[in-house]
């Protein structure tokens, strides 16, 4: 995805917006180096992360590597046979490279509170808003290289399920200040579900994942497909049992009292689901007291998520008007982030905002439009010998804190408006010698399509001005 | 280079800065992917660059370029000879990736504009501040990832001089802003080096290139080693020709009155002697209309920078008090940005700041400080009853605009002090009964170490205010 500048600046102000809404609850920046050591970054991951990974390697590396395969090839090319294992050897050594570019954010994370935990406070509190890169084959929509927005809690030993609750007033600010329409935050509890299917008689983790994956179609296939496959053959689960868990997976909350009273209707079940239970209505009750408004959030106990990571709370979002975008922001509660790297606990709770893929896809469902330009005011002129005037006023200007650029190369008058208008710039200032011999200039506003002459003096006071209450006006 | 979080704060605010008054000058942002392909990113490059580059394979490809090593061996592993011609070919294939991480941003911005010329507006006004990746072997401040801060404006067929003279007045804007000390921006122009030394008989621009190389070590070995060199075998200039080009390249304005002076002095010359005063005196007189103080920008004859690059006006900046760092931003007008990818003449003028290198002399030198936190108000939990109170007044400080953490769990309250204080947080709120009785905090202000108790009403309002205050000071 390479955006022209009117998109990048749309783009820009979601990662801007994003970024202050993060540090606006006390998370703090990091950032990490784009290339990782290919056996940390692929300590973790399965067979289908790794095939998809970008491996770097430096020229010299590379000179090294093709001189090694050669090195083996000459040393029998005039011999009786070849020594192919050797030559094999050479090639699968060429062809594992040290480096290679992350993947997402969380195992950099993981390797980075690793290495520096002496260094940092617990419960540590970061964000990192960094592009990632996947080797998958470009599609629309889908790209190899991509932000991700990020944030994270990650406890020393324990983190109290309060943070759980933290992250969904997070989602409420970034998501109403970016303004692309009603959403909803989705909330489960991995304990809470493990209990219930435990109550089914689906015991074992691999079978509540292969049935969460069947009733997860329940939306395309239909009420009947799901309930045969589930008391079909392979399953074998009681027809009662496979009601209960269509029953289970459809509940959603509609208020923050409906949201309790679901809870309450599960009953006292498993320890697991009691637990569960208790950490939903904790989780519930204190973003109620950060001020999240109720038509926000509620309950959906068909959100799963990675089963093998995520442990307790769990976290998808949804535009209400566009659910066929699907999550806009999803993550949760996981046991222990950086085992691999070291041998203290580290629990934690994040979240992750793919913005590369979102931006694209509220551009797709024309729910934003590229932005004004960052140029707020062009300076024309109108003759070359005012160019030092119009220099001057530029300066005056930035001094006064408003973006400003200046016509260098003189042309028709028209034509620099026309270059204006196309570049969304608002402000166009004009300079003659009726003005200079005034002290003043005419500023032609070409979003309200009016005209006014000012003293200099006063031209960036009535600009900021101007442009305080266009924002002001779009803010309410 | 790797950051903790008080570090990356301190970065990320010279990032803002730099941004801020980048787009200040009416610079548009562009980001290019990180990936560009082989062909294009070493189209340009000699050798040197080339071995530095990092190049990327997908999982995908590199088994495809595994088993056609494979193949190749397996064809004749049980034949009579080996065809290890065949074998080399899949292996240089394997060793040359299709795509490559820019070394540079000029380079992708050659792309980006070759690729998008019919959406642009020319001239083209962007920045651009991204990493670039150079496989070097890691040392003291030279890394192998990288920030560059670059701008541009590119002409279509042609881009007056006047363009020139627009970046030494955002040289001086953002390094103002940065507060790093008293800094010189250095100005030269290479049409008037190419007269000044044809008519010193040193046409040839290859031999010009030797003879600056020897000039260059005028500080290191002195002028009697310099004027032995280029008298001696080799160049075999004359004597009274090596003292003029020695007294030349010292030249080094004192003032603006100065400069103009010293371009006088060079007399008339040649056509490109003259061509090249021309320009820099437009650009000197241009630069003081733009507001830059005189004591901010010099003539300095002995700058080049790339000699095969830039044409006419150079340049470098130094720090007044560090000219060991040497120049923290360099740049200067090219002839055609992209011949390798257009037929259209794009010439352009540009500047580019190394971040992560100056960042790293700059904490080196003790010229910047790790910066406080981003965290501006810690709201403490006395007792875990008044949770809800307290993440009440941290949404109430959110959204009047300040940074806000909230102790979670509940802990003595002098290890949340001290919490505040390392972290580098300002305010600490404090909520016991007695407050929430009354309706008011007490704020504990660990910069001016003193304590107020304020209406809640009346919190975000006088936290805001006292942070203006402090804000004002430091800028004063």
């Amino acid at each position: 995805m390479e955006l022209l500048p009117p998109d990048q600046i749309a783009f820009q102000r979601m990662l801007d917006t994003i970024r202050r809404n993060f540090e606006r609850f006390g998370f703090l920046p990091v950032e990490t180096p784009v290339m990782e050591l290919s056996e940390v970054l692929l300590t973790k991951s399965g067979g289908e992360t790794e095939r998809q990974v970008y491996f770097v390697q430096s020229t010299g590396a590379i000179e090294n590597g093709i001189n090694a395969v050669s090195d083996a090839l000459d040393a029998t090319d005039g011999g009786t046979t070849i020594d192919a294992e050797r030559v094999r050897a050479a090639t699968r050594e060429l062809a594992r490279p040290e480096m290679a570019l992350r993947f997402d954010l969380t195992v950099p994370l993981a390797r980075y509170v690793a290495e520096h935990e002496h260094d940092l406070a617990f419960p540590f509190r970061r964000y990192q808003m960094q592009r990632v890169y996947r080797g998958e084959r470009a599609q629309r929509g889908r790209f190899r290289e991509f932000y991700q927005c990020d944030i994270d809690v990650i406890g020393k030993d324990a983190l109290s399920v309060r943070f759980d609750a933290e992250l969904p007033a997070v989602i409420h600010a970034v998501f109403s200040e970016l303004d692309i329409g009603a959403f909803t935050i989705q909330l489960n509890n991995r304990k809470l579900m493990r209990g219930f299917f435990e109550a089914q008689g689906v015991a074992d983790p691999a079978l509540q994942a292969l049935v969460l994956r069947e009733v997860d179609k329940l939306d395309k296939r239909g009420e009947d497909y799901v309930r045969q496959t589930l008391t079909g053959e392979g399953f074998d689960l009681p027809a009662e049992g496979v009601d209960r868990i269509m029953q289970f997976v459809k509940v959603r909350s509609t208020s923050h009292a409906d949201a309790l009273a679901q809870l309450d209707a599960l009953g006292e079940g498993s320890e697991s689901l009691r637990e569960g239970v208790a950490e939903l209505r904790e989780v519930l009750e204190l973003v109620r007291a950060m001020g999240v408004p109720e038509a926000n959030y509620a309950l959906n106990f068909s959100i799963a998520r990675g089963l093998d990571y995520y442990t307790g709370t769990v976290y998808e979002t949804t535009l209400n008007d566009y659910p066929q975008i699907g999550s806009i922001c999803s993550g949760g509660r996981y046991e222990d982030l950086a085992s691999h790297y070291t041998k203290s606990k580290l629990p934690g709770v994040g979240i992750s905002i793919g913005l590369s893929r979102l931006f694209w896809q509220l551009r797709e469902a024309g729910i934003i439009d590229s932005a004004g330009s960052t140029v707020q005011v062009l300076v024309t002129q109108m003759d070359a010998a005012h160019l030092p005037h119009c220099l001057a006023i530029a300066s005056e200007l930035r001094h006064g804190g408003l973006n400003t650029e200046v016509v260098m190369e003189p042309s028709k008058l028209g034509k620099q408006f026309k270059y204006a208008d196309r570049a969304g710039i608002r402000f166009v200032v004009v300079l003659g010698e009726d003005e200079i011999s005034k002290g003043t200039v005419t500023v032609k506003d070409l979003r309200r399509e009016d005209q006014f002459e000012v003293a200099r003096g006063e031209l960036a006071r009535t600009l900021r001005v101007e442009l305080a209450q266009a924002e002001a006006l779009q803010n309410t």
